[in-house]
Parts: C-alpha cells; structure tokens; sequence
C-alpha cells in the first residue's frame, strides 16, 4: 500500500462527491465511524450522512491546498490531513478549513472513514 | 478512560512543554512515531525531537483555541485534533496552526504519539 496514492485518491473522491453528491458519502462511513463537525460529535454512517446533506447550503465547491498523510499502525490504517477552502454559491468568501480523517482498510480491499474531523479556520 | 480528558491533559502537556522546555518532548515520541511538519516528514524520536529543538524560533508561546478528540478503534487510541495560534517572541502577529496526534495507550498506562501533523493556516 502506498499510504500518499491512498490519501490523494481519498480526498479527491471525499470532495467531489461532497460537492456534487452528498448523500453518496453514506458509502465511506459505518456504523463506528465518528464526525466531529465544528465540535459536534455524530456517530455512526446514517447519523452523519444526514448531518451532511442537512447542512445549510445545497451548492459548494471545495478546494484542496494540501494533504498530509501518514500510516497509523500495524493495521494498515491511513490517517489523512487536509487543509482547503469551501466556497458557497452565493458567497463572495470562501471558507478555510482543517479536516482529518482515519481510514482503516475494509476486508473488501478498500477504505472505509472511521474519524473524522472538521474545523473551519476562524481569521 | 474518558477520551476527552485524555486530550485535554494531554494538549496542556505538550504544548506547556513545548513552550519552556521543547527538549523534553522527547518522552512522548517512540521510534515508530512519525511528524509531518509543514510538510516536512519526519519519523523517530530523536529525529523528532532535533526538529522540533532545531525549529529557529527559540521563544514561543502556544495558545489554544479548539481541542477536539475521538477513540481511533478497540486498541484505546485517541485523535487530538487541536487549532490555535503561535506567538514567536518579537513579532506582533500570532500564526493561526492546526494539529493534530495519535495517541496510542503505553503497558506503562500512559501515552505515546504516534502520528503528528502540524500545518500552518494560510489566509
């Protein structure tokens, strides 16, 4: 496994489904998988999907400045660190965020969020 | 073990420590530990610690804004997500960071860091 190949190809589907369909990241998250959104603490994949297609704004755009990753143990899990900005239709500003994200592997052969943290970058 | 005041006592350790006494961060990195510092990556105690004694800001005061924290599986780690700023003594503006630890539990019934990512916030 090359943890950065992972990481990049995580964010890059993580955002793109964000901005063009949310519901769809059901499919990253189970039922011990944790959000913590701005300090609010969600558990489980149903609990945090709605979360996520309830949020305010409908039409968003993120945009990535860097990703960090690393390994995070013998498991094969990858913790992964993102910085980026979210611009909302309508808002002449966008919005700088942090977020992390554990990914541990699935028997599947794939990856599946099991924490996740969001901060946006107050100025 | 209560996650959040794992993080809590944890995040006023390293950054009181960082801030006198930056060398004796040296106890809370093992070999396998791993630092990503501005992009930089960085593994191993020592190899930790000489970056982070190495920095070439001597004086600083870290102050912070948000800790959040979540378990990262049955194996009794913890995520630490931290933001804040940094004030380098002599200058005006604090720099905004964000960061964020894997702690993972010791036989001993302490703590180690596994994975640490520092970033700077751009504006």
């Amino acid at each position: 496994m090359d943890p950065d190949a992972v990481a990049r190809a995580f964010v890059e589907h993580y955002y793109r489904t964000f901005d063009t369909n949310r519901a769809g990241l059901a499919g990253l998250y189970q039922d011990s998988s944790m959000l913590s959104f701005e300090g609010e603490k969600i558990q489980g994949a149903a609990a945090i999907t709605a979360k996520l297609t309830g949020l305010q704004f409908q039409q968003c755009q993120h945009n990535i400045s860097t990703i960090d990753c690393q390994t995070s143990g013998p498991a094969g899990g990858v913790i992964v660190f993102v910085s980026g900005s979210l611009q909302l239709a309508g808002e002449h500003h966008a919005l700088k965020f942090s977020q992390m994200f554990h990914l541990i592997p699935t028997p599947q052969g794939s990856f599946y969020v099991l924490n996740d943290i969001f901060r946006l970058n107050y100025a």
